[in-house]
């Protein structure tokens, strides 16, 4: 996953996208980059690790002047942490120079790709972004966004995508709105992101969103639109709501914190767990969920469970002891709290079942008397090709077992999921406007040449 | 402020330090440092930054071989961020090496450094803990224990203190235990640590605190312990409870979570806001509190303020505009929360006032109704010379303004302080076994030359 | 300008390759890489600054596996230090990695680049060596060789080229022969390098010079020529003779110490010093030559020049008088041997004429009487679109003045260039087998678009 | 080894330090460090490496601000590679600030060290420098200049020291007057030195020699000098003329490039090789010698070795074929000079043996007919505890050999040394007014407690 951030008509266009993706740095946490435009030439400063290693000096922003701005964060994935897939990647197209920001994945891919490679295209990276420039610069229209509207209508995939050149800034969301994308405004001062968040602190006024199939150039003209794929079904991404945005965003119309409180709530009617002394949540993600949770069911919330923020990367400890300890790194219990207690803990959703296994071994050995697990999804079943981390049905847990062989994996007194109807139904919009393919298999794009695992990522 | 970790016959001593300073990481994020010791010869690395910082790359552990350990963690003071300062300080006795790592403040040194230096003495950093090498050095004893016992008569002040030599580890408190400082097990391993969240962290089992005034020795025949002052009042530190320990620890004979429940709950009958809609914490360290209030005011605990915990140090930025935005940066509102509500807002403390005064425009920029502050703990009007980093008397809000201009200088619609009455009152023990000295005023330790500014800090 | 070395079928390929750049320093200071390939993969290293900076530590050879290998030093030009243009480039053709180091400069690209680019060509360098690739990669033939002789035949200007894939490393020298280029043997391994000083270094025989058009293809099954474009006339470079070669480098058949020691003779025979008292070298490109001169006329020969070698790059001082300062960096003078002599001063070629105007000050403020510059090669008046880092023609002090006043604006108090016959005459080919374009302003590859100032560089 | 340099009274001083360290780079390589006052305070800047790499970066300058400064280059010596003792060394005495530079080895002082110890004092490194200010803090006078007096008196051996206060730059001596040290005047700004070459690249004159024995205050007042030990005979260490200082430098009261040619020239005269066709030196130490060796024989001087001057610290490589290589990566020889040639080759000394063997053997498979090796100095055979690093006469190859069995073991057709005699007459001086121990055995300064190796180093 990625998050993208863009300005346009700010003297502090650079300064402005790096504090966007400050906001955003929950969307990815492998590299960072910002390309600003001076009007002429681009500008561009990036590295691997967080925004704040990378931007480690001020100075840094007297590197990057100009107006207009974009900004990119990346997810780590599968370990292909190649330096050159940091973006936002930066071509040299004819004799001009664009940069772009991408957020999603395309797929079915390989055959586009070999086709460019038999017509002679060199490969930068291996981000499926940069097929799209390579379908670009083989395009022979008269302007940038001419030719990435032909390049994109080739492809297919979730993509909220921002480009710039020298004199725009270009926008762009894939027809089934599948990531988040948004416009904001800070007086003359146009500001797009992944999620609002980022806009709330630029202090700008959200807009709208970015439409599925809409792509936007904004330049010294203004913000010019236009529609450039016909209507379609939306396919939201649920899980944004479930986990991966930040819950004072919101997203596909609706706030995040409060599709999260729902969650709770419907969850405790679907799995009560009337004989618990208290609530807890895995922090922070399920915070807002846990107390959605106390609130309709009427049982305490505690803190039981302390996340150290200071943890970064740990590293590999080479003896089983020492792994361990490794997992207590990150959380700790309040043992006062636990002990003697039977509890509710909640987490927003179950992947290989590795760190809920630890933590249920972590509150038992705090005295805990009973641990139920409710978790506000879904069983993820099948892997994403539109953006998300997961891995292959064959690590996800649930892709393997059922419920009750999971409450026993994970040693838990008793566990229960979210349904998904009652996920849907928490939200305000119809229920087949959004993307359920993690639990469901119900995949909304073709698959071709996609085995089961997706292979670029952006 | 610091952190201390100490770890004796273990063959991953100085790994367990690392993991056993992750835990105290909130104690200090200055610098970070770990001594082991061969049996023959000491070995180090220490660095500036985070322990994650510091200890960036698995192979140093193998430069820090031995069966035993010390470690500190540093907190940023005044801006002396000289790295010669960062511990565990290291030096040549005579023939032999010493290392100390020192959590608490000396006081009243001036003259004994103005002594020293007449002698001869060649200063390092400007620490007060090297002083206390100094002392020991010039002792004519015949071990290292006496000759430390010796130097810490010498001096006054607040220390829980671990040093390693080749062959063994000692640890001494001061007489009032102002500081604090456990003792734990895991299995043959003594493990000695500032809070019982780094013995969690490492699996083991807490034993006891290290008495005041006790000076403990642990070699190869066990562990050996003597009183080296005659018995006296303790004055812990009231602030750990209030602000600086993690939750999870058990300090001073309690839990630090339990005491912030209270706190919570006596807060809510000293200064009640019936008309509140709901009441929200400051994250992450008035989180127990809020519960606490919530609890016993019956008022909706919500989440409505959101920490980023990416956010490391960041820049002075050059304009005003900026520095505005840099605000959020660190908190966002959940305005879906916020929005039209009338909202109680718990913090543990108040310093300046500054963070404070942006967190309520903040909130009255989502939209809140009216904001009233309640602090869980008094007003903080004098410096502390034992270890917490106040400010002087004049730049302490309480210092030099009564509670209703602070509620003006913050624009509060109300707001509202623990008395202290309420605080000593809901701890487990004798009011006078607390140092209130940053609120009352009221030193437990004669102070001779200083002069409202902490001059060392260890 | 640029040093490149190969290596086939040596367990060591990637040490060996990196000694070979050790002793092609002098031809690049900017970057440096390796490529080796394990047989399956190609691995790299490569970074900005001196071979010695980017080889810190003998663990890099470790990451680069393989029998075999290719090497690249770059020289640092008009300022474009993107990181990007340190060599070998590599790049994704099809399915397979190739990578390629280059010496030389391509001539008329602009056309081409603009071609290409329109066809949708992406570039990731400013570098002429990427256009090679282009054209490769989009040449339909069944082999990397085939298609390398293609492209090749698409363009013109200097090169000595060394291109790696993981089961074959393929030589190619232009039609003029224009670079040096040479193969040697060390038992069964293959070594190819810019100059026959690598194989010394390395121990390996000097087999024989590519031939100009000659392409060479090294595998498993031996070492296989032809010759890709018909016969023609050597253009090479004259000036590889007069500077840029070490001295005890064979090149284009011949000693460079032997030439230079005939440029010194017939110097002394056309430009005589009579009343000299002694010969001294700018130290150590002239060495040789001031040994021919002394020999020749019976002028005594002196080190009245000492070159400071641990000078690297030195800073832009904020004032003239810390600028003046710094020419001293670099050379001192032997105030005992000059003080009150006439000295002849050998110095190998004018280019600005800043140096050398700094030199006679520096000679004559230690005492010289007269101070005679010798200059080992014609006055340089054009620029070099082959490789060679000359200024334009406005810079370049011959380009604007006649000899009579560039003795003055050196303040010599003589000055005598070596003719244009006399160096040509001193070497053992045919005159018209070199280039001489720097001196005559008769280049032997038309220039189109070319407009006085190489753009590319390799 | 080491080289000083001080500067007071300029507004460039730190710039000056550096640049006058580039000139004495040559005396130690290990490290490099500037001081500079500002009146009030010191302001440092040191690292481990060339000055090149300490000071990569101008803007350190502004981090250096004030009007004197003292700066130091360490010479690595026997692995001790400790980054603390990089100098120049930085204490507090008292309530101020004092550094030192120091060049030369105090000897006897292991008793002088145990005793500070007993006494209290802990070392920060393990320099000889340190015990100076250990001495100097337990002295009682009123200024530090009478302390340093004081301190120098309790200490034996060479030293060429510089120390710098907020207020002033003091010069000391030692009574012997071992190492070189001279005084110049730019202007109205003092210069000190160890080698002229420094004064010369800051274009200040020479004014003379800090006296043996002699203590130089620098202040607002001006320069005062004391003598503060009785006169004695000077012994000055020959091996600065022979080998270590800069060629350009005068010292001991004559241009070392004058004595090396004296050298040669005596050399010819006792050991000539009539046989032999030319003379060819080891560059760059040789140089002149050669040319003094060629004068006066009639044989003709050549370039028949080139030295890489971008060889700078290379691996241990793993195998014997590659550490056989790497000999070359340092030395080439020109074949075409060489080849059927009988040679004479000049060094300046033999310590170890193992470098001139394999230049032997370079030579002779570059087909050198007879190999002569002429050395401009005695056997070496004692260690020196003065500052030269000589290693152990176990070690050192004329210390375990005569003259026959060093000509097999370095595989030479003839070798001969310049006799003693021949050394000192050379000289201008009486020659009793040197040290020579390491050829004589005969210590100037007794020696305690020093078995074999010297222990210290500055």
């Amino acid at each position: 996953m990625c998050g993208i951030i863009g300005v346009y008509n700010n003297p502090e266009a650079a300064t402005l996208a790096y504090m966007g993706l400050y906001a955003q740095q929950h969307r990815g946490q492998e590299g960072a980059g910002v390309i600003s435009s001076d009007g002429t030439k681009l500008h561009r400063h990036m590295g691997q690790g967080l925004v704040s290693d990378v931007f480690s000096d001020s100075t840094i922003f007297e590197s990057l002047p100009g107006h207009s701005s974009i900004g990119h964060v990346r997810y780590s994935t599968t370990g292909d942490s190649d330096p050159r897939n940091v973006g936002p990647l930066t071509f040299n197209v004819g004799d001009e120079y664009v940069s772009i920001a991408h957020n999603g994945n395309l797929v079915s891919l390989d055959q586009t790709r070999k086709d460019l490679q038999a017509d002679g295209a060199l490969f930068q990276t291996s981000t499926d972004t940069e097929i799209i420039i390579h379908l670009l610069a083989r395009e022979k229209g008269n302007s940038i966004d001419k030719r990435l509207e032909s390049a994109l209508k080739k492809v297919q995939g979730a993509f909220s995508l921002l480009m710039i050149t020298p004199n725009e800034v270009i926008a762009a969301r894939d027809p089934h709105g599948i990531r988040p994308f948004c416009i904001g405004k800070l007086e003359n001062t146009y500001i797009l992101a992944s999620e609002t968040c980022a806009l709330d602190l630029l202090g700008a006024e959200y807009v709208r969103d970015v439409n599925p199939g809409e792509l936007i150039v904004i330049n010294d003209d203004g913000m010019h639109s236009r529609q450039i794929s016909p209507p379609t079904k939306s396919k939201h991404c649920i899980f944004e709501y479930i986990y991966f945005s930040r819950p004072d965003s919101q997203i596909f119309g609706n706030n995040v914190d409060k599709m999260r409180r729902k969650f709770g709530k419907v969850l405790s009617d679907e799995q009560p767990a009337k004989t618990a002394d208290m609530v807890i949540s895995v922090p922070d993600s399920s915070n807002t969920c846990a107390l959605g949770y106390s609130q309709s069911s009427g049982i305490k919330h505690e803190i039981g469970l302390i996340r150290n923020h200071y943890v970064g990367r740990t590293f590999i400890f080479p003896t089983q002891f020492l792994r361990d300890l490794s997992v207590r790194l990150k959380f700790n219990t309040v043992k006062g709290v636990i002990e003697n207690r039977e509890v509710v803990v909640i987490d927003d959703s179950i992947v290989r079942g590795t760190t809920l296994k630890k933590l249920v071994k972590l509150l038992r050995s705090s005295g805990a008397k009973k641990v139920h697990v409710r978790i506000s999804s879904p069983p993820v079943k099948h892997p994403c090709f539109y953006g998300m981390d997961f891995p292959t049905t064959e690590e996800l847990v649930a892709g393997q077992h059922n419920v009750e062989e999971i409450t026993e994996i994970i040693d838990a007194d008793s566990l229960g999921y979210l349904s998904l109807d009652g996920t849907l139904e928490s939200t305000h919009l119809e229920k087949d406007n959004f993307c359920t393919a993690c639990f469901s298999g119900d995949y909304p794009i073709a698959l071709k040449g996609d085995n089961g695992k997706a292979v670029f990522e952006g």
